[in-house]
């Protein structure tokens, strides 16, 4: 059991801790047993905010007394503070007490510590950051988006692999087809890393190689997973946040200058499809174990989606059929999901 | 006169020619004078496309036979149709029968017949496509877009003093702030290519340095200028127009869902924001001439935007001023526009 259990970051986050314990909460009505969720962190802090929210629910507690701050330098933050709720996380997996871990913290210090300290999955050369949106009615999985900024083009094609893995057991996608972000259609398209591994691509068998796609077509539907490197994912990723809120303020000073009143259950509508909060977070692919890391502005609802994602990721067995299917080089070889 | 003259190409774009002929008359109400108007194709349907359109305005006409299509593949067509309106309209540029040209047909064709035929300006080293955003309330000149997809560290310089200059010049912006797009702030992140680039425009005194940018910060008033390889530009650029389609398709569905009538006005406003038709099209800096290559997509407004900036850049004598400020070292001591 408690290898199946979700080891969440109380500390980290800008609304952190209260929004962590209200996400944990709201986890268990999203059908989360209390058991399967141990919560990292000060104890007195959360015993009394379990309290003032008159919880009385099972959460398994691990004491930090440390607590890694969002603007920290990853490496001396983690070198100074042995005891924070990140390294806490990490290590409650490392030591299979928890077989997932979700924080809103520091990212850095989240991927950082991960990597280091978990290890990569058999046959995994490096690890990825996906992130799933839901755009155009369908999710879409980008990787990696900055674990790994300036990969070879076997890491791209381990991304595809995984990702491809990911989408059909966490997403239930049969067949799914992956696109190499590129500057156009062709094969001969792009930099010699993404010419190289579009030649790798188009070889792996297992793969259904929608090949190369263009920023826009993100948007289109030609694929459920898309593979990038770390540099232009994580300037991708940032754009895409970055211009939907200034999309959303300029359409509602737009509608306000004509007198409209729009509804808070309409923006919401429309911030679902271009906020990765939906499933709570980037998920930190090719590591022992099942690593989540949201937003720093995470609230508790997408704390407790990450919750569920993680639990979802675990309980499909995401990470074995991805050593399975490396070593087999085929997807369609590793055992089927329950 | 001559030299100051604009060659259109009537053939290129979706529209074409209707909409660049249109494009032409509309761009006489901006105050542009006919004499300084060059409309390149087919001698036939231009004057029958005038004489349609009531225009007896004295407009140059340079008969080109042949027409590149919008879906072929440059070198194979620029080499195929020496007498295309691309390659008539580079030509004139290249004899001084111009100083200028437009173009909304085959980018890689044009790019590439400007990039080998024109020859770049003194002391540049590699050509650039620039793009400016009126982004938050003011312009925001994004390079490279995809003439250069590997560049080296003296080519990202050298965009930044080319953009820096283009935006003093044709938008009066006293001292432009210079981003290089990066995945943090600090000169220690990104791949070495970004690392090399920081350091050589940290240390370019004439240059107004903000530092790197992230992806959001595009959005965030941070800079005038952010600088880019055009491999991330290109990709950036894309997924911009796919991502505000997506956004404005989204948000129009939910208002009508809601019962809600947006004007077109309303509409055109928040487009305004994120077309590049506002200017026309993107300008490719460090060739011998004045390039603007525009969207497929254009029509007659976009082609008149276009025209006028031309004649704005032009005018404003911004590839003197580069060729100054390279040979300078010193933005400051480019001579001030007229």
């Amino acid at each position: 059991m408690t290898a199946l259990r979700i080891a969440l970051d109380v500390m980290g986050g800008d609304a952190a801790p209260p929004a962590m314990l209200e996400g944990a909460v709201r986890a268990l009505e999203k059908g989360l047993a209390a058991e399967r969720v141990l919560l990292v962190g000060d104890e007195k802090i959360i015993r009394d905010g379990l309290a003032a929210l008159g919880c009385q629910a099972a959460f398994g507690v691990l004491h930090a007394s440390q607590t890694i701050g969002m603007g920290e330098s990853p490496s001396q933050a983690l070198r100074a503070k042995p005891d924070s709720s990140i390294a806490k996380c990490v290590g409650a997996v490392r030591e299979k007490h928890a077989g997932a871990l979700v924080s809103m913290g520091n990212t850095g210090a989240v991927v950082g510590a991960s990597t280091l300290l978990l290890g990569t999955l058999e046959g995994v050369r490096r690890p990825g950051i996906a992130v799933t949106l839901e755009l155009s009615g369908h999710p879409v999985t980008l990787l990696d988006m900055g674990a790994n900024i300036a990969p070879k083009p076997e890491h791209l094609l381990q991304y595809a692999e995984m990702g491809a893995i990911f989408m059909r057991d966490c997403f239930k996608v049969a067949a799914p087809r992956v696109g190499l972000l590129n500057i156009g259609e062709e094969s001969s398209k792009g930099t010699d890393l993404l010419k190289d591994a579009h030649a790798l691509l188009a070889e792996a068998a297992e793969l259904d190689f929608a090949g190369n796609i263009e920023g826009g077509d993100v948007f289109a539907n030609k694929a459920d997973v898309v593979v990038t490197d770390g540099f232009t994912g994580n300037v991708v990723l940032k754009l895409l946040e970055g211009f939907s809120g200034f999309m959303l303020e300029l359409v509602l000073s737009e509608l306000d200058a004509h007198g409209v009143k729009w509804s808070a259950h309409a923006v919401r509508n429309v911030k679902k499809h271009i906020d990765y909060a939906e499933y709570g977070g980037a998920l930190l692919l090719g590591v022992q174990g099942t690593v989540i890391v949201g937003h720093g502005r995470s609230d508790a609802g997408a704390v407790a989606n990450a919750l569920a994602f993680a639990a979802r990721a675990m309980d499909a067995r995401v990470n074995d059929h991805i050593v399975a299917g490396l070593a087999g080089g085929k997807l369609a070889q590793s055992p089927p999901s329950k």
